[in-house]
């Protein structure tokens, strides 16, 4: 079948089992073929590929609502409801997203990013189906590592409580982005491996049958029994405790299998929980053995071997950086311990668990105990270095908040993938830290020029006993600069300067470091001088260089790859505010006040303005003489 | 015994139950007196005398470390560490704190205020511990309200998998802070009744008795089912399925019960988690049978009658005003429902719920479901209003971002308590909302002046369809103005001059407002004039009103009652940053970078310098002649 002619998956109804295995054969070869390409979330994808299928025959969506937790795994999906053909722009620059998107589909009724919310939306929508007296069935689909976040927790334990018909897909592939971690866990390992209980169960009715047939007390205790037992003896007990039906382990690659179980759902009055057995990577020889989950999220790749096609020599990662200085500390430190709510891959924990396998936690995807994990930890003078994306730190803000800051405990947060993202896009841009962070009481909020100054970054965050420090770094590779030996404390609080000027001075960290110094380069040709300032200490400022630069009445450029409204250059605002330099002349570069979708990083600072030129630009707006009120 | 004698639990390790049950009586008698002037969280301390004694007796405090959830029954526990005589300065200023403060005790080793942080943060310590090599006990004490929270759910999770050693308290008293909801809440009600599943026990071990003694494969059979039944007959098969041990349940007010279960759990090897049954009021006549939870945290009221003492004639709640404006649209809007993450009481929605039972959705101690199911009954039309203190919308900050903001979701946030609370002091200050929202693309935040602008604002809100609002109240009363009978709405960004002025303008929203009028009134004697601006838009701010005073060159002055980083003020600078008015004069009052603790509301207005004198001194700075560099 052409995949590029479906425009809806009604045609479903009609396919027999076989052809919807050609059909998932059709599939599985044009993920592995375009994402070869594109790169994307190909291991997911391909382990839901008869799920999805058959999810489309029985129900009818957009009426029937089908919810994708995290929504990395919705390609079939959207090959399914007619966007085949921009599978060549998945996740570039205005292409197709890589999560469900409304403004793509109707048949995109959620749209995710983050894991475990699916659940929470399905009970809303959920109510307001009842409220308005229609009937149809919605369906969330969540995997067994997106399950332990809290907030589904919390969701399953209101559904279960307030009947709602909604029918939850369980995909358990024994994974979340890596293995899986908790007593959740191990409690649905108890339901795969449900043998156990069905010979329980089986020779409980032997033996029940062989009670002689005296009648009487005897007979009914039997049946009681019985009743019990059967109760007791679903594997899906702990769900069935909660309040669902639970239907399986259903094999989640059989489509007899699928449609019986779906189609049993479908007639079931209140919640339901169908556990699906699948595996990542299906039907692709790379992926279908990868302990490590290195098949998650790829980029481009060569199909016959399996091998990833990636740029040689490139600087190392910024979150090996960091992390290979928290091992370099941690040898002489026994006070450290890193935690990591289900990223040992990403934030590149590996060695370090392979190292000190004792002082590594991976808590699963669970950022608000890990942050007060952490914060527990700090009580008894331990050091916890918790690695956590910018973007999943939001998760955590109360903890940081109520536990962390306001007792002022000496967790190091490393905040990684801060700043824009690129192909992930909107849900994942790691742009609200800096004014979520800064406005916290006794908060250390760092960012380093480059990997060397990162190591050293990390250490006198590890070093410092004050209170929580945070630490920006960015998705991607450092700059390739040499790495000091020794790890050096960086005063708190001080910036440096990086290049002389003496007609406006730009104050920026990080990642839009280079893209200053170009600027300034460039306006040095046409006789302007900019001084540039690595404001590596986004709080607290320093203090001394920007009264200096105030009294002198430099006017000055703020940047920063983050959101403007009470980001860094709001607290250049605030200082020269509380300082009463009232006539200081300030400007601000940043990230608007919207959501940034996905694309290339460069493709992004180009759209939002954040590029050398338009630097320059405002650089020379500032120059005194055109200086002027609006 | 004298209570003001004891220093520290050690004499608990000698006495005998009869002792243990005078002491108790003791600290019920002097907990219901002093209680009675200062006000406090009475039901819930009264509840937990006895385990708290015992848990004191049992343990070694603070070697063996005792962490309180949500905290506000840790009375009995500052008795018993020598606080005893600071009772008559109970919550508040630079009194007793009523929670657990490291700074007040040894013993106090965790703090809380808000629920569902202690299973964390005791793993923390249990890591910690077992880091160190040293051998202690750890027991997080939580309720089963608090036990539904996410974080909560997520620790059990990594906990029972751990197998760590942590004697997990719940204290079970069939509330959280009004009834308990949910399906776990169900799991319990089944433990509580353990009687069915002994009977079943009970029957099965007749049963088996009872079968031919034929040896061979029905003797197997029978031993095995009845192992397997032995599991599954336990009352807490759900924690245990969780990795637990569990006991119980225990009769939390009788020593020997408690006795007995802490010593098993003292020497049991892994997670164990004691079931215990309390009674919320126990001892006290008026609070023993409060089905609607009033005796959770009181004023001061009359011993004998239990009649409550209150200022009379006071002007409506803030919280009633919102709920009853909402209660009104309600008869007219069928697409609005109300949310409340287990505060009905507090939000005052016994009202809407009585009128609208089945458009009120209690959904327990679980701000982040409670977030995102609003969201996802926004997806399908509805109008969900979610009631919420500021303080405990910090936990749902990653679904404001990932789900309600970045879908432009119509939701609206009736957030409770924001600003200064008073006597529950720095975990519950509702001061950083105004700086955490204002950074979210989409949203709009608004403040009422008084209650009738505030019953306009609901309006305004819920007729509003194009994305999120938050409409921020204070805890405590309105003005006592007069209300309109017709609502109106209220143009979005739209700001309103309160006084006309012509050298500064003062622009502030919500309870800061009258100070500033004063202030102004002040002023006018001294011949200044201040204009006052109720700027009820924190965002979008009225740009046209900010044009129109900049143009002018007029200094600004802006007050709020929220932290000063990021907040409302740095929005000013922002608008002029971003327009260029690069000589405009601003000054911003509002809340330092620092925790306020407890105290009235006066008091800490005055610590922090949120005065009118202060207005007044502040906007004599700013006026031209004064306006100089530092």
């Amino acid at each position: 079948m052409d995949l590029e002619r479906i425009e809806d998956p009604t045609f479903l109804k009609n396919y027999s089992n076989e052809e919807l295995e050609n059909l998932a054969a059709s599939i599985r070869t044009f993920l592995i073929e375009k994402l070869s390409v594109t790169g994307g979330h190909l291991g997911a994808n391909l382990g839901v590929v008869e799920l999805t299928l058959a999810l489309h025959k029985v129900f009818d969506s957009p009426t029937d609502k089908l919810l994708f937790d995290v929504g990395h795994q919705s390609y079939i999906h959207k090959i399914l409801t007619g966007r085949t053909s921009q599978f060549d722009t998945l996740r570039q620059y205005k292409g197709l997203c890589g999560f469900p998107k409304r403004n793509e589909s109707e048949h995109d009724v959620w749209e995710t990013g983050h894991s475990s919310t699916s659940l929470s939306a399905a009970m809303g929508m959920a109510i307001a189906r009842d409220m308005k007296g229609e009937d149809h069935s919605i369906l969330p689909i969540i995997g067994d590592g997106a399950l332990t976040g809290g907030m589904a927790l919390e969701a399953l334990n209101h559904i279960g409580d307030e009947k709602k018909n909604i029918i939850v897909i369980l995909n358990d592939n024994e994974m979340s982005i890596a293995h899986n971690v908790g007593a959740l866990h191990n409690v649905l390992g108890r339901m795969r491996s449900a043998s156990k209980y069905h010979w329980v169960k089986d020779e409980m009715e032997w033996l029940l049958k062989r009670i002689p047939a005296v009648g009487g007390k005897l007979a009914t205790a039997a049946e009681r029994v019985k009743d019990t037992m059967k109760y007791f003896m679903v594997p899906g007990m702990f769900f069935e405790e909660l309040g669902f039906t639970y239907y399986g382990p259903v094999d989640g690659h059989n489509f007899e299998d699928l449609l019986e179980n779906l189609q049993y759902a479908k007639k079931t009055e209140g919640p339901v929980l169908i556990h699906m057995m699948t595996q990542k990577g299906k039907g692709y020889h790379a992926a279908e053995n990868d302990q490590k989950d290195k098949w998650h999220g790829v980029g481009p790749y060569k199909i016959e071997s399996g091998e990833k096609i990636k740029p040689t020599d490139a600087p190392p990662a910024w979150s090996e950086v960091v992390s290979e200085t928290v091992r370099k500390k941690a040898r002489t430190d026994n006070r450290i311990a890193v935690i990591t709510p289900a990223m040992i891959l990403g934030s590149k924990l590996e060695k370090f668990g392979e190292e000190f396998p004792d002082r590594l936690f991976d808590v699963g995807i669970a950022e608000q105990h890990a942050t007060t994990l952490s914060a527990g930890l700090a009580t008894q003078g331990m050091k916890p270095f918790l690695a956590i994306y910018s973007t999943f730190l939001q998760r955590a803000y109360d903890q940081l908040i109520h536990d962390v800051c306001r007792q002022n405990l000496n967790v190091t947060f490393g905040v990684d993938r801060a700043g824009l993202v690129g192909a992930d896009g909107e849900t994942h841009q790691g742009v609200f830290d800096v004014s979520f962070l800064r406005a916290l009481p006794n908060m250390v909020l760092m960012m380093a020029k480059d990997e060397n100054e990162g190591q050293h970054l990390v250490h006198t965050a590890l070093e410092y006993n004050d209170g929580p420090v945070a630490i920006r770094y960015a998705r991607g590779n450092g700059l390739g600069v040499p790495m000091d030996e020794e790890l050096k404390t960086i005063p708190i609080g001080s910036w440096e300067i990086l290049k002389e000027g003496s007609q406006v001075a730009i104050l920026t960290f990080g990642t839009t470091i280079s893209m200053a110094l170009e600027a300034s380069k460039q306006l040095e040709k046409q006789g302007i001088s900019a001084k540039v300032i690595n404001a590596r200490f986004i709080k607290p400022m320093d203090e001394a260089m920007l009264h200096d630069l105030m009294r002198q009445g430099m006017p000055i450029l703020t940047i920063e790859e983050a959101i403007l409204k009470g980001g860094f250059g709001s607290g250049v605002l605030e200082f020269a505010e509380e300082n009463q330099y009232f006539d200081q002349a300030i400007e601000r570069m940043g990230i608007p006040d919207r959501y940034i979708e996905h694309g290339s990083v460069p493709e992004l600072y180009e759209e939002i303005g954040l590029t050398k030129e338009e630097i320059q630009s405002k650089v020379i707006n500032l120059l005194p003489e055109k200086k002027q009120r609006a």
